[in-house]
């Protein structure tokens, strides 16, 4: 298994203080950073929803292609680690007496799925680079509140949780790397990266981690 | 938090000799037990993806009921346990050199989705129970290839594994009980449980988990 690209550019220090994501076309706006430390809450919630779905999203994949073992191999642990961060974001949220309840979806994911091609084997590929991405505008917005959160507890939780999103990220880059071609696979994530960083390019006005 | 009833009726020995459980109707057959002997690599992969269905029937409940934090605090981490089971099946697979394939489903989890009524709250409740009585007859089944597979891997493996899916039983049952009337529960219970043997009383000709 070939390890995955440096998800930071090379030579630059570690994510809480750079904040910047190679595959992203955009880094996130200080509109963004602002709502968020606005409504801690809300995103804290959202933040829940967020490791449920991309546990949600990993297991689909596991449905999707009961015969690909290494696909398994990778995402059955993946998706184990993005429920273990629900429970945690779930014991905050109860520790702060926040009620667990759903919360209309921005539409930067269901503008994401729209992007995913229909046939295979584009489908899985398409599938791949979008979970990634998420995974990386994660990374990114986490190690933003790790850095300028005014709450400790916050600062301290995002800062756990924002290495694993990274690794992600390189997971789901290697599952590609595996089965295309390098070049074929970067050319599609860029395309992807510039719609994701399009999506998120007006702030949505209810306060998510993906707004 | 109330403790689940006893899975094995008082004054039982523990399972892997007993391979009786209180709440199923009837008892696994001795031609399930042949057939399932006869036919090991096919029953181990139709383990691992009785592993992830499982993963994803809890998963699935918490999609369903996103408000639902007792349920979400007890689902999350059973999921993340039968995909840790799904992982140790696959790797014990591949020492095995059996390919990762899907395998026709055998009509027993169809027949207990059917029983499943459609209307809240009940649906919660027929959920909870169906997935609970899967989880009681893997149990009753891996107790039985514990103690009389004639292959000693597989032994460890059942008898490693079964004692979740006891846990996991009166995980589903305390979720009901925290919900319904002891009462109600029981009655329901009873009328599923009929079905789920009735639906086991006939081999099903491929080998299976739940032929």
């Amino acid at each position: 298994m070939r390890s995955a690209p440096e998800i930071l550019p090379a030579g630059e220090p570690p994510a809480p203080a750079a904040a910047r994501i190679r595959w992203l076309a955009a880094p996130t706006s200080s509109a963004w950073l602002e709502q968020a430390i606005a409504h801690p809450d809300l995103v804290l919630l959202d933040h829940a929803h967020c490791e449920r779905k991309a546990a949600g999203v990993a297991l689909q994949l596991l449905f999707r292609y009961p015969s690909d073992a290494p696909l398994a191999e990778a995402l059955s642990p993946l998706a184990r680690e993005e429920l273990e961060h629900f429970e945690v974001v779930m014991a905050l949220l109860q520790r702060r007496q926040v009620a667990l309840r759903p919360l209309p979806a921005p539409p930067y994911g269901a503008g994401l799925a729209r992007a995913v091609r229909r046939e295979e084997p584009q489908r899985l590929l398409d599938s791949l680079l979008v979970a990634g991405l998420i995974e990386a505008r994660s990374h990114e917005r986490m190690a933003l509140l790790a850095q300028h959160s005014p709450d400790a507890e916050l600062r301290a939780l995002y800062g756990r949780l924002l290495a694993s999103e990274a690794r992600h990220f390189g997971l789901y880059w290697v599952l590609c790397e595996q089965r295309w071609p390098r070049r074929e696979v970067i050319a599609r994530l860029e395309e992807l990266a510039a719609l994701e960083a399009s999506l998120l390019a007006e702030l949505h006005p209810q306060p998510r981690m993906h707004s």
